[in-house]
């Protein structure tokens, strides 16, 4: 199966023109999995709460599920992508997971970073996984983190018990250190990982933040097998079988799953 | 305060002879706190129980942990050490920490690699810390794990959680990814690390292991203080605040264990 980022540079609040622009990117894309940045219909670096409650959509049903399920419908692909959730009166950084059968769910962000926490509300449903089918019938399960997520190894810790194969990772990462993070999360959990960040900067009062771009897919063995520049657009796909995620036998003696001895670890 | 690796290459079998050379090579020592290697005193491919039962030795109160006690004695500065030990009929791949002040404690390898599983007994004691004095009267928190629990976050997650300020991590690693990992576990935890691995080759029925070297110190940024090469003797010594290691406040709004939602993980 093929496994792809979209990384690009949000316009902020312009929904549909991000919307649009991601459109553009991803004409004639030939991917079973395709994982978008966090928040990319909307920017992340909010100047107001208002301005975040002008582009939070509903999950589903919302102007960005909708269009990535038109995508999901065209190009016969699973997308994953960091929206702006509003629910009731709350707003979530979340992750949906839309395929060709339609939406599939949501991961609302758990561990917030930096000014998020002003805005978003942690979130509230943990970490789950999906079950779903490559084009060519591969069964896989895909679990979803967002961007601040990969600072905690128990993020893609719980993602791998679950039984992901492949972690979707939307991001839209400032600081440095992730890029050389990933392949460690994958390595250590035997999984495939995506990171689609963004690029490009934001100013929201005075204050401005650059994303490092650098998006990446990891390889079980904790190999990057692909990596984009820090800045531009950038639409990458790489080939990969989700099943070779899932031997954990490392040596004769070894499975690091089975390994693991957690009456002795500290929660 | 001090802090350093001794990176060395032990001979089969030669506990007199490798704690003689450790000795000359810690000979005038200016640290307040050295790891010595996993096995450091016999060598780690066993041909044989019975190779492995003639060199290990109780905890305290064997040949190690007393010529430990005295290079402390004499230099001032705490030993973490690597060390076959005996207890009753069971083996462990165990490290002992040895200060000016005596015996401090044993710390069993909880995940044992590739055909220790054959020789020893799982450690059945957990992790644990150390609170110790630096020769400034800077107190510091001790963390042990050996080698391949480097694979496993939980290891020098529950050090760091139990308050380790650094952590002494003896090694015989023969796989190439510790070095690029050590960072990732420093960063993630916000502490000190220090990775003491052997040099040189060993040969059991037929089967020849390769050390690694690249014995290696990370500071809670995630950065490389200093490595050695894949060979060779190195002792080296690098000057740390221990202090650094306890501000988990990395932006206003994130302190990384505060930030832990343990609710969601999976053990």
């Amino acid at each position: 199966m093929k496994i792809a980022y979209l990384q690009f540079t949000p316009s902020y609040l312009d929904v549909t023109g991000n919307l649009d622009r991601a459109g553009e990117l991803l004409a004639g894309a030939d991917a079973d999995l395709i994982v978008l940045p966090e928040l990319f219909t909307s920017g992340y670096h909010f100047r107001s709460t208002q301005d975040l409650a002008d582009v939070a959509e509903p999950i589903p049903g919302g102007p960005a599920t909708d269009r990535l399920a038109a995508w999901a419908d065209a190009t016969d692909a699973t997308f994953v992508a960091g929206i702006a959730e509003r629910s009731d009166d709350a707003f979530y950084n979340s992750a949906v997971v839309v395929s060709p059968n339609g939406y599939e769910g949501t991961y609302r962000k758990v561990h917030l970073y930096y000014k998020e926490k002003t805005l978003f509300a942690p979130g509230d449903d943990g970490f789950s996984v999906y079950e779903l089918t490559a084009r060519n019938g591969t069964s896989y399960t895909l679990g979803v983190m967002v961007c601040f997520d990969w600072y905690f190894p128990e993020a893609a810790r719980s993602l791998a018990l679950q039984g992901a194969d492949i972690i979707a990772h939307p991001s839209n990462l400032v600081r440095p250190d992730c890029p050389r993070a990933m392949p460690i999360r994958a390595l250590e959990n035997h999984i495939f990982t995506i990171t689609a960040n963004r690029a490009g900067s934001e100013t929201s009062n005075g204050e401005t933040l650059t994303f490092i771009g650098q998006s990446e897919i990891c390889d079980p063995d904790g190999h990057i097998l692909i990596r984009a520049d820090h800045t531009g657009d950038h639409f990458e796909t790489v080939k990969i079988d989700p099943v070779a995620a899932r031997d954990r036998q490392i040596t004769a003696h070894n499975h690091i799953f089975q390994d693991r001895r957690p009456e002795w670890y500290a929660l």
